[in-house]
């Protein structure tokens, strides 16, 4: 099994590093990742400016991938079309420093890089873990480990996503697996406003867990129980129920008139 | 009604510029905008440096609003959360110059202000304008609030999403609306390989139309028929049909042991 490894935290990153470690028992491992930590960067992808791509080695010297001036999803671009020389069997992003669940997977570039892969019709898998004052990530790589193996085990159709969120290890050994979906609550954010010395004002975002866990299991009070979270994931944005309902407004007028010709 | 205006071209751009002249027809417009052109971002948020915000002027001194040193999504933060006496009726991110259709959607800033939008309850609109050698942004700004006219006449519920995209004028008047799905084939990208002069090898990405328009109709073919494309859009990024059969795999064995001792 031939396994593309990538991350937002950046090729040096531990978790990274932790994670390779455990995937070698399952095939070989091919790491790209971004020279420098992207979080937050979102489902970002680098258009105005080149890639600066280098091979690097691992500390006995071996081959160890390739680091990217870029985003994780640029990582993922150019691995596929320019640095592997075939497709991978499975693409896993992370371990990521902090959770990704809730509404935060749409700001997770960890979670981007993963469909990335989908988008090629890969399979993805996301892996975050929930923050702490120390991230124990060769202990979360071990059971990051064991569910990718699982995921594989089953077959699952290529281009399937998955968002794996791993409880801190200071809540001791996870609860189990609980499959749930994304929990679609706004988190408590709030802004701190300061003056700056030249009196120009500045804000730094504060943060804090959502306000209601909703009253059905989601990734985020699953996560919250101490359970490792699996998260099945697409990539279509679509409200699919509203498309009907929508066709059925009067939209006459906007464009071309009714007769066809030129509207004002 | 009161609108928050902002985008991912920055708070100069002549994109919002103009669709602001038209907003100012359907309510108060007050624009919070990032200082930068912010494209490609996707959603991502600032979380490790202080947003800096000024406030801006229109041309004839008064008050435009405010621009901000962060990403579309963190404008859409402030604006709701410090910036606003109260929440808006409507948010509107635009006009982006470029289409956002297709899995493009994905990484658009501009969707991901207007997301942002809905993450609040608020309804919120993406406009986008097909590419061509001229950019006809006062044209297309009077299309685009027919749209938005049209799309708060019909009362939407709190937090609706819309994504609309506007044909190039190039193209002629557009030929009406569409109300279509997000298109979910990959586009055609790749990386052109050079060298610089210091030997190090770069990468551009290139960029081509989406290999096979899909057989169903979508955002990416009903624009380049000449359309103007409305596709209702959720963040909910569960994948629903497949959490109980993933609920039904073997995870026995990964955490805990089945007596609840510690696994390893």
């Amino acid at each position: 099994m031939l396994i593309l490894l990538t991350n937002d935290d950046g090729v040096f990153a531990p978790g990274l590093r932790a994670l390779r470690k455990e995937l070698l028992k399952l095939g070989k491992v091919v790491v790209v990742a971004p020279a420098q930590e992207q979080s937050g960067v979102g489902h970002s992808i680098t258009l105005h400016s080149p890639l600066v791509v280098k091979p690097i080695d691992d500390d006995d010297g071996s081959d160890l991938g390739h680091m990217v001036e870029g985003s994780p999803a640029d990582c993922v671009k150019l691995a596929i079309l320019e640095l592997l020389d075939r497709p991978p069997d499975l693409i896993v992003s992370g371990i990521n420093a902090g959770s990704n669940a809730g509404i935060n997977v749409l700001y997770s570039g960890t979670v981007a890089a993963a469909i990335e892969g989908a988008f090629f019709k890969i399979t993805s898998v996301a892996i975050s873990l929930e923050s702490a004052e120390h991230f124990d990530y060769p202990h979360a790589a071990r059971h990051a480990a064991k569910v990718i193996e699982r995921i594989m085990a089953n077959r699952p159709e290529p281009g399937s996503l998955f968002n794996v969120n791993l409880p801190a290890h200071v809540r001791g050994e996870p609860r189990g697996v609980k499959v749930v979906p994304m929990g679609l609550g706004r988190y408590g954010e709030g802004f701190e406003r300061r003056r700056d010395p030249r009196g120009r004002t500045y804000y730094w975002m504060t943060y804090k867990p959502p306000f209601h866990l909703e009253g059905t299991e989601s990734d985020v009070s699953a996560l919250t129980q101490g359970y490792i979270t699996v998260t099945p994931l697409h990539f279509d944005l679509t409200r699919a129920e509203a498309l009907e309902p929508l066709t059925r407004w009067d939209w006459s007028g906007v464009g071309a008139t009714r007769d066809g010709s030129p509207g004002r």
